[in-house]
C-alpha cells in the first residue's frame, strides 16, 4: 500500500499514528543535520522530518531533489510552538520518517513551478509540470466542482444526460466544419459537430423530454483571443417548456453552480433586459452591467444644428447620436482625453467629443468643450437628460449607429475599469428580444442571428410575407455575466412549414434544405413537440467564475492560439500510405509549399 | 403552461384535481359515441376521455391521430370499476378533457411503432420514431442511470472528471486513427483518439491522481458485428494504488452501476483466474462462467499412441489435446454431432471427435465412439480425468493450441446454450498475468497485448535480456462477465528507461520512438509516479446489462455496420471548395471510381 493518508490531510488528529504517505518533493531544506521535507499530493503539503541515525534512510533524503516521487512512512508528531505554521492545514504536526523510499527519480525540471515569468509556450510544451502548480490545480477542480454540479442539478431536475454523434454530417456553418475522411468511405467525409443541435431536437421528437450531454464542438476557424478549435458545451433540451420556464431553470443551474464552484450566492431573481435596451444602454447585447455607466441617445435634440458632425447621424435613420455621462470624470487630463480617443478610434469612431460639466449653475460658462459652441441652444438640455453634475465628464459619440455603439459601448468598460467604477463582483442579465435575422455585410445575405432553427415570434405567414424581416423578433434569449455571453438558447421552430420558410428567408434553395436538412424537414413532420433549449460555453464559464484570464487556463490540455498542441505536437504530418488509404492526396506537395 | 404532470404519473391521487398533460396519441378509440385517447409522454400512457357536448373541442379530438401532440387540460377521475386497468401506473383514474390543443400534427408514420418485423434500415433512417417505442426508451434510460451511478461512485470516491482532447495526434496504432485535416494547418492532420490513454497518465504525472471521463474514442476500421466508428469508454486512472487496489475498487464501481442500474446485487467477491487458467479451461480469456463445461488437457496421455492424429499435436509444444465433458450429453443424435462437427470448422477444426459414455462399469465396451479403438490403454484414464459418468459424451479437439482452444472454447458456449446448462445470469471474472507480449503472424513482429505502456512483471534489465520474451507476464487485469470483455486496466511503466526498453522490444526504433512518443519519454523523467487505471466500453457494458443483442440498441444515433448514418445520410460528399480549402484532393475522381 502506497498511502493511507494524503499529504494534505496528515493533521493533528493523528498525532501519534503511524501513516504512510507519497507525493512529490516540493521541497528540501537540511538544516541542523536534519533533513526536512516538504511532500506534496493533491491535497497539499506535509512536513517530513528526516533525522540522522538511519544511514540509509538518510542517505536517500540527501539524494532526493525537487519533484522526486517518494513514499514516506512515518510517526504523525506534533511541531514545537514556536515552528507551527498557522498559513498550513498540516501546519502543527510532521511526520518522523522511519522509513523513506524513491518511488520515481526526477531529473532537474526546466523551470520552477512557482516561477510566474514562464512564457506560455514552454508551460504548454511541459503542461504536465505546469498543471503541478497550485493555481492550475484549483482551476481544473473549480471546472470538476462545476461540471459535477451542473450534473446533479439537471439529475435532480428530470434530465437525461444522452450522447450524441461526433462522426457526422457537414452543417449550414459548413465552411467552419471540420471534415474526416474515412477508409470505408472513398470521397466522403464526415464533419465534426459545431453543437449537437439538430441532434437534441431530434431526441426531444423521440420523446426523451429532457436531455443534456457535457459535450465537445468542433470549429476550424481563424482562432481569435479565446477561441478553441474544440470547446465544451453544456448542452441542453426540454420539451413541453416555454421560454420563461427554461429560463427559470436556467436560472436555477446558474446559482448552483456559481455556489458549488465558487462559493458565491445569488438571493436575488436576474434582470431581463430586452436586445433593444441593450444595444441603447449599454451599445452592445451582452452589456457589462457591473459598471453603472449608460449611453443617453440625444440625437433627437441635435438633428437640425448647423454641426454636420453631430446633425447627419442624427438625421441618418442608420446613425446614432449618443451620450455617456462620466461621474467626477472632470477629473480626467488632456493626455487622457486623448488616449480615450484613439481607444474609440479602434472601434471605427472618428473622434470622442466631451463636455467637462465645471458649474451647471453657471449655465453655458460652467460647461468646458471644444463643441458646446455648436449646440449651445441644447446643451443644457443634454446635461439635463443625462443628469450631469458639477465635476462629471459627458462623451459623445455620432456616427454609423454600429460604429457609436461599438466604440462607446467599449470605452464604459473601459472607463469603469480605469476609474474603478465596479459596483459589484458578478453582474448576471437575460437578454431577450432578439432580433431573428440580420443581413450580412458581405454577403448581402440575411443570416439568422442565433441559428435557423430558433422560432421567430411571428406565424408562417408572416415570415413568408414579411416585409421588414431585419425587425422580426426570435423566441432567443441569452444569458449574460460581467459583460461575458455565457449561454444562449431559443424556442426552436417545431413545425416543418414554419422551419421551411426560416432556411427559404435566408436564401436556401428547396433543394439545399432537402439536401442538408431533409431529415429535419421530415422529422418535423411526425408529432413533433414544441421544445426549447440552452447551451453554455463551458471553458469560458468557468474562466469568468474561476477569475482566470484566459480559457487555456480552464482546459487541462488546450490548443494554442494557432490551434496546435504543443505537448504532442499535434497536428503532424502522415505518411503516405495513410494517404493513400484515404485515398487522398495533397493539392501542392510539401516542397512545392516551401518553394513557394 | 403545457403541463402540470407527466402523463404517465397522473394516478388516483390525483382524483378529483385538474391537471394538464401534453404527449403523444398513442391509440385513439371511438366507443359509444365517447371518444378515448391514450396519451404517452416520457413516463407513460394515460387515458384522456372526450365526451360529446362541446362540439369545438370534439371535433379536434375526431381528427386527431397516431403521433398527434396534444395538450390537454381535464379533471382526473375515478375510472368505473369494470374498466380499470391493474396493469397501468395510471390504469384507476382518466383525464375527462375540458380542452383539447393540438401542438403538433402528424402524418401517417411509415410503420406501427409496435411493429416487431421493421429491419433496421428502416429504423436507423426513422431512428426519431423508433426511439419512441418503450423498449428503446428503456434501453437509453438504463444507459443513462449507468453513467449516472458511474460518476456517483467515482466522486464519492475521489476521482476527478477531467476532459482530454479529441483532436490529438496519431497514435501507435496509427493505421485505424482517424486523420482530421485542418485549414490552419495545411498538410498536416490530428487524429481522433483510439482512448486518452497518454493524456490521463500524463494527468497522473501532473498530480491530480485519480481521473475519470466518459469519453467518446474513434476507430477507422473494418466494422465488425458490434463495432461503432465512434464508441463511449469509462476512462480512469489512479495514482499510488497497486493492481489489487484498482481491482478493488472497480468491483465496487461494477457492483454499483448493476445495483442503480438494472437492480442486480453481487454479494460475493468476483474470482479471480490467471490468463494461463482460462486458456487451460475454457480455451479463452474472456470466459463464460455462467456455463460449468470446462476444457481438460489430455496431450500427456497421448503422446506415444500410434493414432497421429492425436499424437501428433500431443507431441508438439505448440499443439494442444483436450477433451470437453458434456454431462449427459450421450443424448446428441448423430445428426447434432454432425452440426457441431461443423460448428467448430469454423474455427479451423478439421473434426470433432467423441466418446459416448454408456457404462462406465463396462469399461472400454461401455464406451461407444470411433476413436477409442486407438488408445484403449488411456481411455479410461481419460475417462477419469475429466470425471466422466454413464450418459455423458466427451469431445476432443487436437491442432495447434490456437484451433483447439478457438473450437473447443466456441463448442463449450454454443452447447451450453443449446442444452440449457446456463446456471447463473450473470458470471463476473477477474482475468490476471495476461503475456506481456504476443507475437503478430502477419508481421512477425512482437506487439504489446494491451498496450506498449503496460508494465511488464520484469525489471528493465529483465526485459533488454529476456529470451523468451512472450512467456513475460504483465500487470494487466480484464474483467469479464458472461463471456464479454466489459473493461481492462493495468499498471503503467513510471519510469522513462523501462519504457523505451519496452518500445525496443516491439521493434520501434530510438527515432520513431522519439517521434511518436518524445513527450511521453520526457514527462516520465521528471518524477513520475506509480499509477494504475482501467477502461469500461460502455456501450457493450450496458448492451450486456440491457440484455440487448446489438450496441446498436443501447446508443441514440449509432451507426450502421457500413459505418453510415441512416438518419442524416452521413457521410456525405463535399464541394470543390472545402476541399481546397483543405488544399486537398482526391487520388480519382468519382467519375474516375465508377468508371474502375
Amino acid at each position: 500500500m502506497m498511502r493511507t493518508h494524503y499529504c494534505g490531510q496528515v493533521t493533528e488528529t493523528l498525532e501519534g499514528q503511524q501513516v504512510t504517505v507519497s507525493g512529490w518533493v516540493h521541497r528540501r531544506r537540511d538544516h541542523g543535520g536534519v533533513i526536512f521535507i516538504d511532500l506534496r499530493d493533491r491535497e497539499g503539503l506535509v512536513q517530513v522530518v528526516v533525522n540522522p541515525g538511519n544511514d540509509a534512510m538518510f542517505n536517500i533524503a540527501e539524494r532526493v531533489r525537487s519533484e522526486y516521487v517518494l513514499k514516506v512512512q512515518g510517526k504523525v508528531c506534533a511541531r514545537t510552538p514556536e515552528t507551527i505554521n498557522p498559513k498550513m492545514t498540516t501546519g502543527k504536526i510532521e511526520i518522523v520518517a522511519d522509513d523513506l523510499e524513491v518511488l520515481s527519480a526526477a531529473e532537474p525540471i526546466p523551470f520552477q513551478l512557482d516561477d510566474k515569468h514562464i512564457s506560455e509556450e514552454v508551460r504548454l510544451t511541459y503542461r504536465y509540470l505546469d498543471l503541478r502548480r497550485d493555481e492550475m490545480q484549483e482551476a481544473l477542480r473549480t471546472r470538476y466542482r462545476v461540471t459535477r454540479s451542473m450534473r446533479r442539478y439537471l439529475d435532480d431536475n428530470g434530465f437525461m444526460d444522452m450522447e450524441t454523434p461526433i462522426l457526422t454530417k457537414s452543417t449550414p456553418e459548413g465552411a467552419r466544419d471540420y471534415l474526416v475522411p474515412s477508409r470505408t468511405h472513398p470521397n466522403k467525409f464526415f464533419a465534426l459537430p459545431q453543437s449537437p443541435q439538430l441532434f437534441k431536437q431530434l431526441l426531444m421528437m423521440s420523446g426523451f423530454d429532457r436531455y443534456y450531454q457535457i459535450t465537445r464542438c468542433f470549429r476550424d476557424e481563424d482562432l481569435r483571443a479565446d477561441r478553441q478549435p474544440e470547446f465544451t458545451q453544456l448542452d441542453i433540451e426540454t420539451s413541453f417548456m416555454t421560454e420563461e420556464e427554461v429560463m427559470d431553470m436556467m436560472e436555477g443551474l446558474t446559482k448552483t453552480i456559481f455556489r458549488d464552484g465558487v462559493d458565491v450566492n445569488f438571493d436575488y431573481d436576474f434582470p431581463r433586459m430586452t436586445y433593444a435596451e441593450a444595444i441603447e444602454k449599454y451599445g452592445i447585447d451582452r452589456p457589462d452591467l457591473r459598471i453603472p455607466l449608460q449611453l443617453v441617445d440625444v440625437a433627437d435634440l441635435l438633428q437640425d444644428i448647423e454641426f454636420k458632425v453631430f446633425a447627419g447621424p442624427a438625421k441618418d435613420p442608420m446613425g446614432r447620436v449618443a451620450a455617456l455621462r462620466v461621474p467626477q470624470g472632470g477629473q480626467l487630463s488632456r493626455k487622457e482625453i486623448d488616449d480615450y480617443t484613439k481607444f474609440v478610434g479602434i472601434y471605427g469612431a472618428k473622434g470622442l467629443a466631451y463636455i467637462k460639466v465645471n458649474d451647471l449653475s453657471a449655465g453655458l460658462d460652467g460647461l468646458q468643450s471644444p463643441i458646446v459652441k455648436f449646440f449651445p441652444d441644447q446643451a443644457m438640455e443634454i446635461m439635463e437628460r443625462v443628469g450631469a453634475e458639477d465635476g462629471d465628464i459627458v462623451f459623445f459619440g455620432a456616427d454609423k449607429a454600429k460604429i457609436v455603439n461599438e466604440a462607446l459601448g467599449a470605452l464604459r468598460c473601459k472607463i469603469g475599469e480605469d476609474l474603478d467604477m465596479i459596483e459589484r463582483e458578478w453582474a448576471p442579465v437575460w437578454v431577450v428580444d432578439f432580433p431573428m435575422f440580420e443581413m450580412d455585410e458581405k454577403t448581402a445575405r440575411m443570416t439568422a442571428i442565433h441559428h435557423p432553427f430558433t422560432q421567430p415570434k411571428a406565424t408562417t405567414e408572416e415570415i413568408l410575407n414579411h416585409d421588414a424581416p431585419h425587425q422580426m423578433l426570435s423566441r432567443a434569449y441569452d444569458l449574460v455575466i460581467n459583460g461575458i455571453e455565457v449561454g444562449g438558447g431559443s424556442v426552436r421552430i417545431h413545425d416543418t412549414h414554419m422551419q421551411a420558410a426560416v432556411l427559404k428567408m435566408l436564401g436556401i434553395s428547396d433543394e439545399e434544405a432537402e439536401e442538408k436538412f431533409g431529415f429535419l424537414l421530415n422529422a418535423l413532420k411526425y408529432g413533433c413537440p414544441p421544445h426549447a433549449g440552452m447551451a453554455f460555453g463551458l471553458d469560458r464559464l468557468v474562466m469568468l467564475m474561476a477569475k482566470r484570464d484566459s480559457i487555456r487556463d480552464v482546459i487541462a490540455f488546450p490548443k494554442t492560439q494557432s490551434a496546435a498542441c504543443m505537448l504532442t505536437d499535434a497536428p503532424g504530418l502522415v505518411d503516405n500510405a495513410q494517404m493513400a488509404d484515404l485515398e487522398l492526396r495533397f493539392r501542392k506537395s510539401l516542397t512545392e509549399k516551401q518553394a513557394d
